[in-house]
């Protein structure tokens, strides 16, 4: 028996249906979903992905019996419609178009109108009786097939229509008659034969054929290649091939075509948003020549079809559950669907959308939280400008230009041209806005220190917007028509004409990462509603109705979640912000950071200088009060839920001062010569300090910064306790590669805790474990679990590491692995599943064969990114922990893990 | 039923033998087995090492019965020796000796005489008629006792003897009489009493008690575990104890005592090589108070001992099959041996022992290529002196001091101090020896520029021993008495009174790594015996007894190896070198060290800092006859054997000049400004360059880079092929992670592979595969052997990135780690099998998965260091390649793992 490749819809019943998207493609599976709830969908045949794959295994050819499939679909098609392939009385006439599972932007154009030919026009006058319709169609589709299926340019075919416009002396299409028309048609193929050395194909048969090769052919094309390395979508997913017969929106005053949305895309209102175009064809709504009309208008002019229109509409919502895009067409008055998918939608239509859709009963509390893009949840939480002041400076023309929306949220600041200006003024504690033709790797910390950036080049993945994104900065990126003069720190824009706006550094300037919108002035900027709301308490709960359906959505979620999301925090400031986010506890907490405030730094560096155990100890004892009060502040913030704290991570250089000045004023300062503290700094640099003596290597010299720190540590649990309040403290040894350096560390903690507790005579709950972020580690995970009660999955470092890449320096080669396709992803954004993460499985495996509760987390950048939060829940960490603003995006996407997994 | 504790023997049977090393150590198995053996033996027991692990898995307890089974045997020894335990008329007096499976110096004292009481001393009167002999005994007895097992101090009891003696008016301590020995006797007994608040113990059973209590203590004192962790001895392996009946070789003329190699342990001639004490302990041989007399001389004073001996020996010999190390006693004419062991040997000793035991059918050539440590393989190929010039010098008295011969080989060179004093003078061509308190892993470079070392502290396992070591350097430590003045750039020696020799910087001097000399004096070197042999041909096979063995025992070595030893190359000469050595080809071939000879690295240079493809092409093109030549050459030395080629794989900075001078030099010679020069260096820096832009990251930024290294490769491999020569290229992509990196330069290489072979009509039969250094790689192996023809370890990157140590700032801790037992040994020189070895399990388990018949190789330095080469041929590798000395140590250790294996 052979194999099906060809799946027919029509007449009330379709072969598929939308559980198939992956062997029909998303438009015909839904086609066939729709023909089968009885929509009126003009019939035709879905050629499925398998051929595709079938194509690209064979040397591009096809299973032997797909044509004689094709004909018996042709020929049930023929019979329901009562037409004929290439008739010369009632022609059957049939659109191609490409669907792949996924939504590929990358692939080819509709072919439309597809089995005219110089016989079957005149069956398409016959059935019209429309002459001039039907040789602007056959014209049409000999432009559009030319094009699409043979490549060739539009420019030889509009040079004809354009000498044909000049010799009847007309300006518009529409003014062409119908024998301008046949002359047209003539030298199209002409061209076409001139161009292609045969004839412009005539036979139906022939041209589908033809058209089906180019739309598996165009699976590999580049633009297809790049959008799916792009979206980590497997190049052998394959498309499907959609043929249809035609129906026509522009066959007279009776017919129309539009496209519309179940509810507002954009507020997510419960209200049908649409637009239309009376008399014309799909191609021309999108192409913009014409200004479509709002759905409302359809009522006034063809009121049954519009409310079949609505009615189809919530028919579709009620059945797929979800807020739809659809296009459709009206043929003398009848209508037509001829697609429907899910909607895309800003982040607040969203939130309202799911939670209404609960409310109506349409959907339960599960799907309401799968549907929502965890990486949507950055823009509700993004600051935005002061609506009274940004209308104020837009109503004093201050609008300069607008550009691509690449990073939600809404950013002020004086602008600056460099990474390193950027840094230096935002020391300074100036707000700046850094603007670049592009950014790069090495802009890094400048993007850091900016409240937002501006890029005139660029798309939506480009660097800036992919790192803003990352950062949850504000960020433009692709505003052409601006010029960044590094030369003479200026920026102009050139609005089309001659007038042009220049800018210096140091002006102030706006951005709205929302709209793209970048306006000539300073616009204070406020919190979101929901900061408002959940941290500031600005807001109350009752007059957000977006806070309440975000929390609603969130409370769902943590109850579907099987995996805690914890807080990066490593001040009190950030512990009370995180947990205001619904953070279930700090998953790393930096003990270095502490360090660094102007007090502290001194001791800390008189610390790294000593010359002996004993001047060390006399400069941790310095450190211990400041270290103590920071933890006291973060558990009583914390207050019932556990803080995981990072001993000493970083290679102490980095507490050292580089700048000459700064050695001798250290020097000074420390009472000691300065050449003495000059070749010190010297003697502990690192030629690769990533992989130098840092992490646990540094407890282990010097074991009295770990006596220090767990001293810091249950003191202030101690003390915490006695205020009544619940404390949990994890201690986390870094660096860990073999288990004999956790061993080491454990004694002195334990002993240390064990003397504080007996001094204080309270007794303290904690826990001590490690970081799993050398590869070492991971691979010997078994041997140190005899020592560990959990494992924090340090991703950053273990993707360092692991795959050899030095984050500071990989912006050399990164971005060129990227646009390859080496790695779909930055891997320190998106955890390299397929390889890091098979470290993190094998130490999961062995961790757990010795210690079968041990807690298992990560603290890794990647704990707030929602692919990898999946991934997480599927090894079956207990946490993942990110930071603070971060931790709604974390929680939605730990839900949707453990739904999917369900 | 209980277990079994204590083996008897004794009577010429016993209850152990050899093969129980584990559980009755090595002295008491040797004991047993030669008892069986019918040699004669003092009858004994061994309380055997389960009782050691007992004693520390049970809060230092013994098993319940142990008591019982220790009296039953002490029953049968008295009864088999007539004597009694503290008996008057006939005591049974024993010794008692640790003795562990392994030879374990750091370990307990022996006691002997214990038995003896105030009682029993009467008794040893009664049975031997010598009173002073008696009193002596007992006099030794308490202050060995007292040492060994209550730890007191020798002084106090020196102190009475010096007192004694002073005031019996005599000098030395055999000219005291029975009642001054009374007197100390009673004195050292009031002492001990005084120390230890107790009397001296007089039972003899608690004195056994107390004695085998001591031998398990010591098991884990500080000096053990020291050694256990030094020689990776597991601290689970426990220590026996051997109680053994005394014979006294001090009872009279007709005894004496001594030590003896059943052949010349220095040349292995085939001679009993021995020296013996009349009338004397074994403890005098060692002490070194009276010299003891060659054997020879035993023969005269007792021939049928002497003859007996030889006889033992031989049967010794002939049972173990090896060399044996003894320790006899004669008593009353009547010998006894105490021990036997394989003896220590020189390596030139040891080729010429196994090849003449082969000889004598004593052995087969598997035992012989077992008998050789491949560690003492360099010696054999270090250089020596000119023996006439030495011996003028030391005619002369130019020897200046004597210290540990702690590296083998001779070298001679100017003092200096630093070791950035050696880099700078070696880079004038000046031969330097580096003299140094001792040296730290800072000292490295400076170790490399210098013919050898030389350290005033530290002993042979020292960081200045075991570095020069690895380095096949000459190298003394340890000798005491030589100052070292950084401050004044001098040295000094004291030779104990006031004379002391100073020598400045600069002076020459003349270091013996065989015999530890040290000599004022220039004095030239030449090859080792071997390297005139085989690679200068400056002396015949025939004329060289020792180069025929070392040929036989490597030639046997090779036709039991499953594993092929190449060699690390880079140049022709080193090539040639290797071949000498028996390298089965070359391992890795670094491309990079070819261009960094002067007329090279500054088309290499413009190549780096090309502003354009374009540019770049044309210094490549520059590069590419260099390249090409140095292929044809390497070919051509290895014609009908495989060269594995590693393409570009340093970070290119390494190629640049960071001194302003040489920058500006490059500039000129570039056309170029200077700052933009300065400008590019800047921006290649990086700040972890280990896992930077380096390897295979630099051929996907650069494909043309790639394309221009395998066109030399391609190139050469024709015109070799040309010239009739057989050649095998294997192209290595260095630093791969993922199997796209390999796919990627795969297709250039093969694309320009094809084309070569077109453009030469030459066919070339190359492999493509991959190093695997990156743990990535390791752990995705399967995917990448879908693209690698063959996987080399790169087992130096792959525990830079699999523990997270860069090798160049590991010297910060590394060293700690290694005093801490955290890494047994440095994981830089010995494989870490248990975490790095899992990651290469991994890897060579899913290559092979994939294909099986993939190649597997390993360049680290690991391949020429024995365990490393064991553990290689353990995982089924094909070859290990190492530096071209190192080749004969891996043959033969790869020889000795395949014989361990079957």
């Amino acid at each position: 028996m052979s194999a099906k490749y060809v799946y027919f819809f029509g007449d009330g019943k379709a072969e598929g249906d939308a559980s198939q998207k992956k062997l029909l493609g998303g438009k015909g599976a839904n086609l066939a979903e729709m023909t089968n709830l009885g929509i009126p969908v003009p019939p035709g045949f879905t050629i499925s992905t398998e051929v595709c794959t079938y194509y690209y295994e064979n040397q591009k050819t096809y299973p032997s019996d797909l044509p004689e499939q094709i004909n018996e679909q042709i020929k049930k098609l023929e019979k329901l419609t009562g037409k004929k392939f290439g008739d010369d009385q009632n022609p059957l006439l049939v659109s191609v178009r490409s669907g792949a599972a996924a939504s590929m932007p990358g692939m080819m154009d509709t072919v439309l109108n597809l089995g005219l030919n110089d016989k079957a026009v005149s069956g398409l006058i016959n059935q019209t009786n429309n002459k001039r319709f039907a040789y602007d169609s056959y014209r049409r589709f000999i432009q559009m097939f030319s094009n699409v299926v043979y490549s060739l340019n539009h420019d030889s075919f509009e040079e004809i229509m354009n000498h044909q416009k000049k010799e009847a002396g007309v300006k518009d299409d529409t003014e062409l008659t119908e024998s301008d028309l046949i002359k047209i048609i003539e030298k199209y193929k002409s061209v076409f034969k001139e161009k292609k050395g045969e004839e412009f194909p005539q036979d139906p048969k022939q041209q589908l054929q033809k058209a089906i090769d180019a739309v598996f052919a165009s699976w590999m094309n580049p633009r297809a290649n790049t959008y799916r390395t792009l979206h980590g979508i497997s190049n052998t997913l394959g498309t499907a091939v959609n043929i249809q017969s035609m129906v026509f929106g522009n066959m007279g005053d009776e017919c129309g075509t539009g496209v519309g949305f179940t509810r507002n895309p954009a507020s997510g209102e419960n209200k049908f948003f649409g637009e239309f175009l009376m008399n014309a064809q799909g191609e021309d709504v999108v192409a913009g020549i014409r200004t479509p009309l709002p759905i409302n208008e359809l009522k006034i002019v063809m009121p049954e079809a519009y409310d079949e229109l609505l009615s189809i509409g919530k028919t579709l919502e009620k059945h797929y559950k979800d807020m739809q895009d659809i296009e459709f067409t009206i043929e003398n008055k009848k209508l037509y669907m001829l697609q429907t998918r899910s909607g895309k939608r800003t982040s607040f239509a969203a939130f309202r959308i799911a939670c209404e859709m609960v409310e109506e009963n349409l959907i339960d509390k599960k799907k309401a939280v799968m549907m929502i893009d965890p990486n949507s949840l950055p823009s509700l939480l993004a600051q935005v400008f002061n609506e009274e002041e940004k209308k104020k400076s837009l109503d004093n023309g201050g609008l300069i230009a607008k550009g691509l929306a690449a990073g939600p949220g809404a950013a002020t600041g004086k602008i600056v041209l460099t990474a390193e200006k950027a840094v230096e003024m935002a020391k300074q504690n100036e707000k700046v806005i850094l603007v670049r033709h592009e950014t790069s790797p090495e802009d890094i910390a400048g993007m850091h220190s900016a409240q937002g950036i501006l890029t005139s080049r660029g798309g939506m993945t480009s660097h800036a917007a992919v790192v803003a994104r990352g950062m949850n900065k504000p960020c433009i990126v692709g505003c052409t028509g601006l010029e960044v003069d590094y030369e003479n720190s200026i920026i102009k824009y050139k609005n089309g004409g001659d007038t042009s706006l220049t800018l210096k550094e140091n002006d102030w300037i706006s951005i709205d990462g929302f709209t793209g919108e970048i306006i000539n002035a300073h616009i204070n900027t406020i919190p979101s509603e929901i900061e408002q709301v959940f941290v500031n308490k600005k807001l109350t709960l009752e007059s957000s109705k977006l806070a309440q359906e975000y929390k609603n959505i969130l409370e769902w979620a943590d109850s579907f979640s099987t995996l805690k999301v914890r807080a990066n925090c490593d001040t009190p400031h950030d512990s009370m912000v995180a947990r205001k986010y619904g953070a279930q506890g700090i998953g790393l907490c930096r003990t270095e950071h502490m360090f660094f405030e102007s007090n502290r730094i001194l001791a800390m560096r008189e610390m790294i200088l000593s010359p002996s155990t004993e001047e060390r100890k006399k400069a941790l004892n310095k450190l211990l009060p400041y270290q103590r009060q920071d933890f006291i502040e973060i558990f009583r913030a914390m207050d019932g839920l556990p803080v995981t704290i990072r001993l000493l991570d970083p290679p102490l250089h980095e507490f050292l001062p580089h700048e000459p000045e700064a050695i001798s004023q250290l020097a000074k300062e420390l009472n000691t010569a300065e050449n003495i503290v000059k070749k010190h700094i010297e003697d502990i640099k690192e030629l690769n300090p990533m992989l130098g003596h840092r992490g646990c290597r540094l407890g282990i010299s010097y074991p009295e910064i770990t006596e220090m720190q767990t001293r810091a540590i249950i003191e202030a649990a101690c003390e915490i306790k006695a205020e009544g309040k619940i404390v949990f403290p994890e201690i986390m040894v870094p660096l860990v590669g073999n288990y004999k350096e956790l061993e080491n560390q454990e004694k002195i903690i334990r002993k240390t805790a064990e003397e504080v507790q007996k001094e204080k005579n309270i007794k303290i709950d904690y826990l001590l474990g490690t970081m799993i972020e050398v590869p070492r580690a991971a691979i010997t995970a078994d041997e140190i679990a005899k020592h560990a009660e959990f494992f924090s999955f340090g991703t950053n470092d273990l993707t360092q590491m692991g795959a050899g890449f030095s984050r500071d320096d990989a912006g050399s080669f990164l971005p060129e692995y990227i646009a390859q396709g080496i790695y779909e992803s930055d891997p320190f954004a998106v955890l390299d599943q397929n390889g890091i993460g098979k470290l993190m499985e094998i130490a999961v495996e062995k961790g757990k064969s010795i210690r079968n509760d041990i807690k298992l987390g990560i603290c890794g950048e990647h704990g707030g990114e929602p692919s990898s939060v999946a991934f997480c829940s599927k090894l079956g960490l207990n946490y993942v922990s990110c930071s603070p603003y971060r931790v709604p995006v974390a929680r939605l996407a730990a839900a949707q893990a453990a739904l999917s997994k369900s």
